[in-house]
């Protein structure tokens, strides 16, 4: 394990795990539902459970390619050194009439199980021969038990089974699952609406200038591009609306009009203490905002808030008129990540990813693992094939790799001013606020992937 | 560790590790490259190595929001207890003047440090004030190391440094990343094309027949939807051509026409060796193929082959003639995958994932992380919290999720025959072959998100 140093918390900060469970208080699931396409419903999120309208499999059916017997009939051919007859021949999807006495069938995967056979050969364990007639013949040299290789109806799902339950975030193979029950529709969430905003004089769009041409002080806008594709991974509906504008009113008015088209405004940059912007005043005016302090590394500096809608005042007075689906809440979220590329990278993975999913409906574990009240997954403990030998304050969240000798590598890097260390990295080191890591330690890893997804 | 059980391993069976050589073997990259806006290159692999074109940072700047000093300056002021005046005030995409000498500059993060500076100091550190003039003070009470909270010109990256190299899949990560460097469109390499036939006469697709009007020994076919789903994810153009025709001829200008346009066709179903269909010969025909046993469970069965395009015979001829991006090659590849929905998801993941990463020139470890030769990233162990008593001859990839202990639990049901235990896990439990799991023991996990990404 790692090592503990006393290095006292810094007054003022909050842990991950309040708020996060701040976060989640906020995050009410967005209302309506929409039917949509299962082979275009990847990465969305189900409105209503999903019931089984048929028994799977449909019917008795063979595991294996081989026969089909009936083993007291087997038996006694064992015992007397005999072959039976293969009286049919049953592939997937054909049904095949009653057993013949004295015969056997030949059956492959998934084909109907015929009346009259009670367990399953696998073709491996069967002599089979011709007579000269030209009559299959099978020959068994034991009798297998009762039932072997045979899939029984609704094994797998009975009628009327609660197969996915609203909530369940959908992937390949629940999409499948959803297929195997005859379901070429599935009723949805509405995606998220989420509008980007960036702040900051220097930043410019790559495209825009072009490297040689930068001016002194500006720099590329990166955030803009990671998070928007962070957000589609949601299967949120991205409006990517550019930079904030620098005066009070555009800014008011920026907010207010994208308020009332989508559930979240996401900021990035701006959220630190002494920095002034309009976005912060413009969002408090509009509606609230809180500033945090998290005591995570990198991180730290992140904004909560919520603007009012004004179609709002509008539907309490006519109360026959539904809003449209999602927007129907009174509140547009509001979100301000730090401007530091890798802070905000990791925040959002910390704290917005599962802020989202619960706005989404997501029901279990924000994912599909149960998870800590960090919104974690449970740790996995690897080897640190490094050192880190000085403690922060905070918690730390280190980008590294696993290697082939199945440790982890630090990337040497550890500014939160590059993002070259979380394209290397396939996994962050979770270490609490006051270690230090000592090569070969065994420390907690959160593959990236299980984040990204 | 699990137990070992002397079970011989069936002659005649191939190892995971061979099968997927001889596949990657096979896999030459598609040829030809493409310009892709970068925020559209999610899950893409780039082209060619990416160089940066800038220093980044392009300036010294502050790392923190603070003060920057003069550190002989600041040390004379330190020692004489007395305050510095704030001769300027520089936010990020400003550009300050020389620091004025016995000053310091308000700087915030990303802000260009000015002239004669030599490190910043957190503002947390400084105790601000204003003297009677309405002139911003700042009292200091340490000197701190040269360089603090400065990030210099290049340090993270210097122009010209490769900083992803062609064969990178990208992500959010390198996408940000890329962006920060200013490009806003990247050298990709083209999309592969997929062509995806279904086999098998009970096969319905969802949304045709109605669960309660299904035909006897009818199901539905569940397998087009998660692999029409996770080639996607995959970054591949998906043409979904239905079920293969029931005659000879109509299945082999199926396959003919697909292969002119595909860099792979995949089936499912047909490929066990009892199982009678057209897709077999026909594949002989028009090129190759191979049919393995691979010694996995769920899996087993699975079918490598080609066919020979058309269009190359003429290329032949007209050696100038170029042909399509990715349709250079002289062979479409052929892949039949088992027709149990399990068989097939994990077949996927274990063989058709690495080779379509290879097809698509992915360079390191066909994914992030090194990965072993059968292409599994390294292990993870994680102790079981079930009982797996009967080994089997083949080496398993067992069904299991994460408990809020730490632990794997397993789906009861490890049936080949129904997706939900696919969609209920959230890893898989490599097993080697002749193995048994008692209680507690640590076992290989795969998580899932490291296959479905």
């Amino acid at each position: 394990m790692s090592h503990d140093v006393p290095v006292p918390r810094r007054p003022g900060l909050m842990s991950l795990e309040d708020a996060l469970a701040q976060l989640l208080a906020a995050a009410q699931p967005t209302a309506g539902q929409q039917q949509v396409a299962t082979l275009e419903a990847d990465g969305r999120v189900l409105a209503q459970d999903i019931r089984s309208a048929l028994d799977v499999p449909g019917f008795d059916n063979s595991s294996m390619d081989g026969y089909g017997v009936n083993r007291a009939e087997l038996a006694v051919a064992v015992a007397a050194g005999q072959a039976l007859a293969v009286s049919q021949r049953i592939a997937a999807g054909q049904f095949g009439p009653a057993l013949q006495p004295g015969s056997v069938a030949r059956i492959f995967t998934g084909a109907p199980l015929p009346a009259g056979a009670d367990a399953v050969v696998m073709q491996e364990e069967v002599e089979a021969s011709l007579d000269e007639q030209g009559q299959g013949l099978a020959r068994c040299s034991s009798v297998p038990e009762s039932g072997a290789f045979i899939r029984r109806r609704g094994e797998d799902i009975r009628h009327g089974d609660t197969v996915l339950p609203a909530g369940t975030r959908l992937g390949p193979a629940e999409l499948g699952l959803a297929a195997s029950l005859g379901l070429a529709e599935l009723p949805l969430r509405p995606r998220l609406r989420v509008a980007l905003f960036s702040t900051g004089d220097e930043l410019v769009m790559p495209g825009e200038v072009a490297p040689e041409q930068m001016a002194p002080g500006a720099i590329y806008n990166s955030n803009r591009y990671f998070l928007a594709v962070l957000l589609r991974r949601l299967g949120c509906e991205v409006s990517d609306l550019g930079i904030v504008p620098d005066r009070r009113e555009a800014t008011l008015a920026a907010l207010s009009a994208a308020a009332e088209s989508h559930d979240l405004i996401v900021t990035s940059g701006g959220v630190s203490v002494g920095e002034e912007d309009h976005v912060k005043p413009a969002v408090q005016q509009l509606g609230g905002l809180d500033l945090w302090q998290i005591a995570i590394k990198p991180g730290k500096p992140f904004a909560y808030g919520w603007i009012a809608r004004a179609d709002q005042a509008d539907q309490a007075a006519e109360p026959g008129k539904a809003g449209k689906a999602g927007n129907t809440a009174g509140r547009c979220h509001f979100v301000g990540l730090p401007g530091n590329p890798v802070s905000s990278f990791v925040t959002f993975l910390l704290l917005v990813r599962p802020f989202l999913l619960r706005l989404q409906g997501v029901s279990s574990g924000l994912g599909v693992v149960p998870v800590a009240a960090d919104g974690l997954p449970p740790a996995i403990f690897l080897p640190a094939h490094f050192d880190w030998p000085r403690a922060d304050r905070r918690r730390e969240f280190l980008r590294v790799r696993r290697n082939a000798a199945g440790g982890l590598d630090l990337f040497p890097n550890q500014s939160s001013g590059v993002l070259t260390s979380v394209a290397w990295c396939d996994g962050l080191v979770d270490l609490p606020a006051g270690r230090t890591i000592a090569r070969g330690d065994s420390v907690s890893f959160i593959p990236m992937a299980a984040l990204l997804g």
